[in-house]
């Protein structure tokens, strides 16, 4: 039976053979107790990622040894359960051509629509009218090189956006509930303007911080110097490029991208020190938490139970009813 | 010089006398070195509050003796200043009758348009459609003596909000900031309606937990009990008056209004356990601190420092310039 | 061999089989490598819970899939140890009538004999003389369908009183702790009348935030809402079903059961804000924390080290000498 | 007027000359604007303490030079109000022999009749039946040097039983709460005289912590070292010149003496290691909170608030009515 | 009398005349009770900051506008004592010519000999051979418009090196504590050169932090975007500039710069993830934390007791005996 | 083929024969699935701890119950690996007699000199003038007894120092650290020989806290009543038998060993009192964190990864280049 999308197996195939066209993330070569070579393998596609093995190692060794992370195959294999997740016991394994499959299909994408998030972009770009905020945005997000990375790379390594096109859903999420914000409570266009480019580049680094989709997990720079530095700093040179640039816009828009995380303890070196950078705080948290949960609780759709498991980062479960 | 509004008097005042009708919101009678009696007087309009002393207390005793906390008064007093605050040396005072006043008008008061705030919350009513859900806003906000009450108490004691209806204000940006996040993150209807009434709901019982203006400060049941607990015990009798009320709706609406101080050391009994309870928690604290902030430096811009003060709940100054 | 109690298995029966009457709390079934099927259950008798494992799924299935949680069966298996627990392998499995075997002598149970334990209640009872209090707990306590699940329910779902009869022994324990303190500290006969009243009904609504045994864990709105919530909210329905009820007993009563758990961040909304209730918080604590370490040692005692393991609520080791 | 103790001085004395007789426990000579010397005094009796003034330094220059902290004086002064707080501004000053008065009189004591509080130690003594502990109990209480002061120190320097038998009363309070438990939880007899003795040793080295009243405040070891070093320093080499005392029993009681604070953030080396450890640690926190919140409420008494201020080491206020 | 330094007044002093010279840093003018202007000022020189008042503030009204901030003045007055505190009543006050008196010996000043300091930067130099590595601190440090700043910077504002030299004495300890702990923990010849560079710059931004003496308190940018980040940023901005600059060592020294706080609520945004780093940060804080109870100790020299105040930074006092 | 140390088998030996000499260090008997007996065992060297197995328990079942903890033995085995980690399936094993071995060979052992350690001791001692505060130390170190086991305990129980003259090795670094900082900062000669006893003696007390090895863990008293006590205990009872001991040197030097840890939090039952305490706090932290950093990345070098796994004490990962 051939699956078109991991997510759709489920617990009525346990004991049954299927085939799938997945990519793989992970392996790790092991021995079982009688000293034979077995390999453990993580599979996803764009719909879900699950645990693979394959016992048969031995006889496939020349495939394996050949075989990169990131890279598509197609499996035929058993379904089984192993402490209540569902993996599959894989029987046979090949490569699939580049040509045959668009790698992109096996990462997990945003259900945004692309062209509508790009035009979002747009539109909130439109609002800034001060020429010299307007060319830090033309220099840092709508130039080629940047534009491309800022529109494809995940937000986040776990929990919540860290899928293709995550960096910019969630800066999109972030403009959204920020301009709501700032019109209600009537900020003047200077603040208004300076909020909309500081949402536009509080994770701007994240392009810095995180390896290129597929591949996933931090950059050496990633973890020695992090996102939060790292945009500063190019903020600040870019700016340093910009004729003119008013002085006290400099120091807000860096305010603002160095404190949003809002605490010393989440990593802002500096707390926000102007309405703009506590509200940039708030909505970039309610963006990551509100995608912690849904995604979460997709996850745990296929569960019985009444409450979902405890979320880590949130500290608790999850009402499934209602 | 007849003074429109305390919020007028400047460093420029110093030393000159003037005349202002204010309101005294606290008194306290106190003894000089010499063992003089003279009086120690708060009094506020609806755009400040200042301190005020009277040295010719004896001389006055009657009228002082006869003076309630939140009477109008007309003063004439000379400009002074206390460790860089202004105050006002009381040179005479009389009672200014009922009649004559607008006691209103010497209470600090929402600067959003009381109409259209009213129109704003019938905006947001007209979204739910579910019964049950309907019901439960009629009675609780709809019916005349609890609608009074609504839309005129203040929504703290302090920092934000802290106003003539101010919760009726912070209401409706809770209801703003929510509506946006739940249209942006594609929320069913029913999760929709019910974070709408949530969203009323949440701070329902500050009119249980505060005096009625002018009076301020705590009630009773107010510091014993606190508004958490009394909103959600008000709300599940109300549902149980509702046939048929949803019992998953129930739980979640009850549990959003339990839960929205986000964390159990801010008073939350329970956390958020719904997508709705937590996008309500973020829009409250996002409501009340951009307030915070905002009526902070308005409070802080006479002053010539390029910096406010700390303000206390944020744990930090804010930059004036910009 | 036959064993009467779980608690009897000792590692000298390590490879003997053996036969015990017991409950099945949880079942699971599992492939092994070789895409076998297991089945992994949790039993428990009065005295103890262990895990048992039964290769032979396959040929049992249909007496598995008849079976039920909490329900009792008679095994036959081989007693044998994983990471230094003991455990069964099931060798042979049948159901046990209900007519054969009372249910809750499979369910652990206070070791506090239950007519002595009604005699406390009723005891502590005698001692408030005040109508509108007493009516309290005729209400609330003392009527027949409340009065059952009061005497019946655990008081917490791990770690203390987990057990049969747990509320009613943890409610004992309470009173007599805060009856002692409130003698030695001289309280008036009405603070002394609320404090009783507050010890008696602080943990009520267990009955409300449990399933009832032999099920555990628990009930959806005990997830969503909590005891706290709902103890005091049905409290505060109750008294006002009463007439004349004292307005400032109504306050005190209130505060002392929503702030038992004495701080926010242990889920009280309120702190507690008289005598009264500080003394039911310490007192319940008291309560809590010596049956936590006691039932732990026991739990411990079979094990050769001079210290316990760590208890995981009380964040340390226990020394098992002396 | 003769005013008996400073506790009845009362808002009605407001301008009035009093006469009393009270200790003298701090005194600091000041100038005024116009660089006149005067002097700050703090006064008390067993009943409170005041603030007090004398404008008159210069006229008695040389009475003041020659006057000790702790000593005793007659006033004739006049009663003032300072920010809410009454004090005197003294008029007339001067010495009162130690034999026309017991300077104990002068000392805030403990309202516990001396000899009841006396057989209390004695009842609890006897229900150690163990010889080496009865040995130890003798060596560290039941001997006349330490007996006598153990018997007349304060328990603490402020919030809770800092009066004369101070000590005497918190040992006697926990004496208490310890024994309820123990019995209620059925510990052994051995655990219950170790729970016995912990709790008699477990401030014992107050008596070397704090100065001996009348003097006030920490000894140099005190701050140096700590009560909780010193008693089981102590302990443990009373423990060594007894026979045979029993090496578990030596640790159990050393570890209660250490671990009586019950977290290390709270000065406790280590964490309570048996169950009677946790018996002393809550006994010991449910006898100083309660005794804060009761002496707490009796010098509020006066103020006309429904709620007391924030008591600090609690951090919460008090409702006074009920 | 002439005095010639702050630091010798005395409480021998009190009421009597003396004459000196000194900076005025701060002054207010404010109103008596009876409406009549005096002026509050905060004197230093060298030695000490102390307060002053003066009650002719009109009569020398000009003079005082005149006068600025950081402006030397010769001072005759009486001293007197507030709560404790010694202070001078102005008599008579006049400016000093710049050209009679070095504005420097006002501001207190490192007891470091400044060319031994000089030599000890060098010395440090001089162990750094890798080309790339020296080349930065040539850039950063030993280029004269940053070299004159680095050795009169102070390196804190209050507490611990707030003087001229500060920045330079600090660093001198942190290089000194660091290299003690490199050698004996055997680290590279590379990693003790980039424990070397980290040292010399973890501080660096101080000088863009803080204003220049005799100015005290931050920069604009100081408080937006604090010295870490600025620090991080100028150095990632030098290593640019230098051909060939080994990327690891990049990171390490910035991950030392960003890291030196140690913890996250302390600022750094990221942790030490070196063990270079981590020896810089436990430098650093020695460093940091002596000279506070150094020169804590020495500001409370004077006072009798046998302990000093709580030192706020530290939350304990301090044993002056011994 | 034979490996002469643990820390020689890497992954190109999977799969293959080795022999090697070890000792063991823990032991467990285990069930397979099918009911087979096999053992786990731990075994180490000075070099490495590692896992290993026997499936051929049941044929060498009289050698096994035989062995005890920490003997040496002889085994050939097969090198597998298990989630990342290299272990030993055990072919063969027998017992090595002492006289071959010198088991102080299979302990992991500090990398320092031991001659040149001592005379390090030495060093430090010989500054030392003060005729009472030598005497301490001779007392409490240079006794054979005591010099014996300081010379040669572990000072830790894992992370750091947890090796065989650890406590030595640690005590010096201390000094080291310590006695720089005294010079830098100028402390008198009287502060220097205090700091440099404390910083002697302030672990003392893990030879009564840890087991000797090779033995591993603490002992009763060690968990009971910590080297902190214990140490400030001995040291008391040491300083008491020496006349004329200075009772300001006595409290110092005390508060120090009890001040050890810094914090409260951290064990230590008061804070550091004095500029000593301070300077041996954070000599013992920058000596524990240090070493453990190194010690865990010799560990984590075989792995491939650009950084280490989080360090669990450091709460970071650690950078494996530069």
């Amino acid at each position: 039976m051939f699956i078109q999308q991991l997510i759709e197996i489920s617990k009525e195939h346990i004991n049954q053979t299927i085939e799938v066209i997945a990519m793989v993330t992970d392996m790790k070569v092991k021995l079982t107790k009688s000293d034979k070579k077995y390999i453990d393998l993580i599979i996803q596609d764009a719909s879900k990622r699950i645990d693979a093995k394959c016992w048969e190692y031995e006889e496939k060794e020349t495939f394996f040894k050949e075989l990169n992370a990131n890279q598509a195959v197609k499996i035929k294999g058993v379904v089984g359960e192993y402490q209540g997740i569902l993996q599959l016991t894989i029987k046979d394994i090949e490569g699939v051509k580049e040509s045959e499959i668009d790698i992109r299909a096996l990462i997990p994408t945003s259900d945004w629509e692309i062209e509508s998030m790009k035009k979002g972009l747009q539109y909130f770009y439109d609002k800034v009218k001060t020429p010299h905020l307007k060319e830090l945005l033309d220099k840092m997000i709508f130039t080629t090189h940047h534009y491309e990375k800022f529109c494809s790379y995940p937000a986040a390594r776990q929990v919540h956006h860290n899928f293709y096109h995550g960096l910019l859903q969630h800066v999109l999420e972030v403009l959204k509930y920020a301009y709501t914000v700032a019109t209600t409570k009537k900020l003047s266009q200077r603040q208004l303007e300076r909020l909309i480019v500081m949402s536009f580049l509080h994770d701007w680094a994240k392009i810095m911080e995180y390896k290129q989709l597929p591949e996933t997990g931090f950059t050496e720079e990633g973890t020695m110097l992090g996102h939060i530095f790292m945009g500063a700093h190019m903020t600040l040179n870019y700016i340093n490029e910009i004729e003119n640039f008013d002085s006290e816009d400099k120091l807000i828009v860096l305010n603002g991208i160095l404190g949003h995380h809002g605490k010393l303890e989440y990593g802002s070196p500096v707390l926000p020190k102007t309405v703009e950078a506590q509200i940039l705080h708030h909505a970039d948290i309610m963006s990551g938490d509100i995608e912690s949960i849904q995604s979460f609780m997709k996850e745990e759709e296929g569960k019985e139970d009444t409450f979902t498991n405890k979320l880590w980062n949130m500290g608790t479960e999850y009402y499934k009813k209602g």
